[in-house]
Order: C-alpha cells, then structure tokens, then sequence
C-alpha cells in the first residue's frame, strides 16, 4: 500500500511530517510512502530511506491561500502533487496538515467525487466524555446543504464507524434543535424524512447539540455551516473553561498547592478533550482517502494519521460506499 | 409602572414566583403587579397584597404543551391572560417562567408585533470570562431567517444592550464560520453587506463561534437554527466539563483533599458560567417588553427578571427601537 503525503503542511513542516512517516514505516511493513515536498529540508530528518520516495518541489500551498485559487494556480505544490498522485493511481491515499480548505479543494478538483455522493464531507472525531468519541459530518466541506446530502454524509459516516472505528451497527444521529420528529428548519425535516426511509445504516433521530459529549450517538451528521458553528463553539467553550479554571488554580498560595495534587488527574482530563488523539479529519466523498492531520501536529500525530489512512485503505471505504450506492439502499437521488 | 405576570410558569410556581414579586413591591416603589394564576395557590405565599392584583384563573400552559396550539386553546391561561393585560394597555410589560415556544406564540400572537420588525427574536445574556457577557439573538423563535431579519435583530440588541445593559457604543457581531467578510452561507453574506450598510448601530463584523465567551462583542447576531445550536453546544460542553472535573476530583483521597481547598474558586467559576445569573431572555420585536425567565428560577431570579422587565419599561425600549426604524438608519425592508 503506497500513501501520499504532503511534506510541506503545517506548523511543524516538514520536520515532524518525516519523524512520524520514520516511525510508521518501521510499524507498517506493508507501507510505502511518497513523500512530496523540499527534498533538501526533507533530508535533513529522513533518518530511513526504506520504502521511502521523495519527489522534490519548491512550491507550496501557505496556511492564508485562498483554498480554491492556491490550487488552481499551484499545481507544483507540495499538496496538489500528493493528490494527484492518487489521481494518477501511483498511490492510495493521500495526508496533509496543510490548509484545510485547499486540501478540501484539491480532494475535489484532482481526485473527484465518488459517483452518486452530491457534495464531498469533512469529518474528523469528536471526543466524548467516555473517551470512545463520535464522527462528526460536515464540518465545513459545503457552507449550504440538501436533505440529499446529509442522507449521503451518514452512509459515508456509518461506513467508517463501522470499518474503521470498528463500531458494531453504529448509530448515526442528525443534528436538530429538539428530538422530536417535526423539530427543525425545512432542511433538517427534509432531511430526517429521508434518513428515515434508507435502510442503507442504522438512524436513530434527531441529536441534540447539548448531548453531542454524552456518547448518544456514534455518527452525527449536519450541513458545513452548522458543524463549523457547533465545533468551534465546543472548542471555544472548552479552551474558556481550562484558561478560568487556570486562573482558579493559581489563585493564592492553598490554591497552588492542591493543583500541584490534582496535576496528573487535570493533565488526563485537558488529554481527554483534546480531539487531535482521534487522528485526523477525513474528507469523505472523494474517490481515495484522503485525511488532514492537525496543523499542529507532532510526529506521533502524523503517525496516528497514517495508520487511520491505512485502516481506510485495508477496509476499502470508498469501495464499501459505492457497494452501498450501486445496492440502491440509500434511496435518495444520485447526482 | 405595572408588570404582568404568569404566576404559574416554571418549576418552582407559584411560590417561587410569589416570593420574588414580593421582593420587587418591597424595593421598587413605582412597582405594581399584576398575577395571573390560581388565587388560592397565590394566597399562600403572598405575604403583602400592597400594589399586587391577583386575576384568578385555573388554565394554565404546561411545559410540553405543544406552543402554538396551546396559546389558541388556553385562551385563559396564566400565561395567555398575563399577555393579553399587555395588548389591552392594563400592563406595560409581561413576564413568564414557563413554556418558552408558548411565551414567544403569545407574545407574537396575543401582542404583536412591532411595525418594522419582520421576526421577533429570543435574546438571553450569555456569559463570558470577564463576567461582562453579552447578548444574543436569535436563540430559537425562529428556525429560518432571511438576512433582513438579521439587520433587524442587530439594532435590537444593540437599542437593549446600550439601554438596558448601559454599553457605551455597543459593539455588534454576526455570527459567522470565519471573520472575513466573504465567509459564510448565503444568508450570513447578504445579511453582512446588509448591516455594513446600515446607521443605526456599530456593526463590527463577523464574530467566530469558538471566541463567543472572550468578549469579542457585545450582541452577536445569529439565526434562530444557529443560535440554538451554538447555545446548547455551550451548554452541552459546560455540564460535561463539569462533571469531568467532579470526577477528577473525587477520584481517590488525596484528590479530594485538594478538592475541598479548591471548592470556593470552583463554585465560583461554576457561578460564573451559569447565565441564569444574567436574568431572563427577551423576547424582542413585539411592541411590550417580554421576558421568559428561566423555568427554574427561584424568588431571586424573579426578582432581577422584574428588574430587568422594568429598565426596559423605562428606557422604553419598544420606542427607541420603533424611532430607529422611523429615522430609515436601518435602511432596509420594512414590513
């Protein structure tokens, strides 16, 4: 299995990109991987050349391009090269913690759309308070959305529970403002109506937002906008929490040392709310896997990133979709 | 200035809500109430008759009343009649702790709305790390929005948070998924060109979701759909922190020990991030001030609803957002 990875992304590029592809090369023995990106600055922490093939580029994709014109117009760049890669079937997947938007584009534009999935969608895993998480869909691939879609986005999100999580008859859940079946704007009804007839995956109803970190649901799906809207709010709510919750430990001598007491058991905590231990957000809907690791991720994230680009390759996702598709179980239209 | 409310609504009524009347006639001496609810029940617990007129009635709105259909049947409710002293002139004000999608049919349906204002709009105060907090609407009353409505829904929180809130200037945010202003969906990109353009209040731009707790603005503008979302994801991370952290520290003896040295700071923290603190939700857009204070208030959060209730009164809120509207500052449809 030969996996394509963009050298150049990230804020810790390409130093920690090569350090995790050295540790899963050792791990994988079926690995082989197509590094692109500065064959000069690559170099430098390459300490393995086993598998390893570097195809050299001065250009790259920067974290503030406009995604869609970057990749038109940097067809050399470390990223596009990586996908096109799969375009080409030199490889079978294909990584980067470059520009999430870009990235999102280039799976669009060089890779293409698996026939019968309308709108490709990113979906990373979310953490929960039990620590098993939940794949989330759309987070932001499309800004507007069809009831077809997000029929599609939970075929795509149960597939990978299923195969990759490893999740016995995963439960997918669409995100509303209320349980209830009549709950909801015109595309959450219209969507729901749809979810309920397929008999394509496991739906269990409406989600609400406040349940979304009680393990209620193994798969949540909901148009780009909202998903954004939802993460960041969990993001911003979590990072608020921890910054006050500094500022209480700090808060006086007595203070400071119970925190020194509680260290460990916070640390985990702080551990356990960080979604980057889940691996890397998958663009779902293309015809090759295709992840974004965390743009700040260290050696031992690329290398978790790897390994979920791998379990999607040995699970045939994309080929698990269509057989789906081709069945007719989604009953929904297709494009 | 004379108040009416729902004697009935909420977990705690009538007593709570007794209770804290009696709290508000005691410190606000230009304060006469109206109580609408079962008199006998009422009796109970009113301890001074001084400025307070209890209009028996035995229908009252249940919590899971479905809301439109209830405010058309239970045209005697506590609830209803309560609204309906409002429309008649007998009351400047109401305020309901019970059924919330049943206050905001009575309010539009019983009250009406305000000539201009397309879509009456939820609005709690919302905490953030300062303690300030800040507004934002629409939390609910409506799940589609055009991007007038969202024109509209900036210049009232912006009327209420200078007013009521005495914000100098007030700054007002849309909620968006990125701070450029070419981010969004179609509905957040029109309604951005639309409160670029307007005069009536100071439009600082678009607001992301993850920086809603670290005083970035002082209303945020969103749908309904959204709002909802974004508040209980707020919500939702909140108690599941919470209840993380418990866990960490009742986790063995020395945990607890620590815990004990902290438990002032952190029900402090607790305290602030709970936005009861902050009074009710406005319902705004209808022509009387309307306010759903939360469904388990106790006395003290009635009390600061009717405090709430009466600055707006004051203000004269309705008025300053009608003559805004009359000045064309706002600049766009009207209904």
């Amino acid at each position: 299995m030969k996996i394509a990875i963009d050298a150049m992304g990230g804020d810790n590029a390409p130093k920690e990109i090569v350090l995790g592809v050295m540790r899963a090369i050792a791990q994988f023995k079926d690995l082989e991987v197509l590094l692109f990106g500065d064959e000069k600055q690559i170099l430098e922490f390459l300490t393995d050349k086993t598998r390893v093939e570097i195809i050299h580029t001065d250009e790259k994709i920067e974290s503030d391009d406009e995604p869609v014109r970057a990749v038109k117009r940097k067809k050399n760049s470390s990223m596009v090269l990586a996908a096109q890669a799969v375009k080409d079937g030199l490889a079978d997947a294909c990584i980067s913690a470059g520009n999430t938007g870009a990235l999102m584009s280039t799976g669009l534009f060089v890779i293409g759309r698996i026939k019968g999935i309308d709108r490709p969608a990113l979906a990373p895993t979310l953490p929960t308070i039990s620590g098993k998480g939940f794949v989330m869909l759309d987070l932001g691939a499309n800004s507007e959305a069809k009831p077809e879609h997000l029929l599609q986005f939970g075929l795509m999100g149960s597939v990978y529970a299923e195969n990759v999580r490893k999740i016995e008859r995963p439960r997918i859940g669409l995100l509303n403002i209320g349980t209830e079946e009549t709950k909801g704007n015109e595309l959450t009804k219209k969507a729901f109506a749809l979810m309920k007839e397929q008999t394509a995956y496991n739906f269990i109803g409406n989600i609400e937002a406040r349940d979304l970190l009680m393990d209620v649901a193994d798969v949540v799906v909901t148009d780009g906008f909202t998903g954004n809207m939802v993460l960041k709010s969990l993001e911003g709510t979590g990072a608020a929490f921890f910054s006050m919750l500094k500022m209480s430990l700090m808060n006086g001598f007595k203070n400071k040392l119970a925190a020194g007491v509680l260290k460990k058991d916070l640390l985990e905590l702080k551990a356990k709310m960080d979604y980057s231990e889940y691996g890397g957000a998958c663009l779902f809907g293309v015809s090759a896997p295709v992840i974004k690791a965390h743009g700040s991720s260290n050696a031992h994230g690329i290398f978790t990133t790897i390994r979920q680009a791998r379990d999607m390759v040995q699970k045939d996702m994309v080929g698990t979709i269509k057989a789906e598709i081709d069945k007719g179980n989604l009953g929904g239209s297709e494009s």
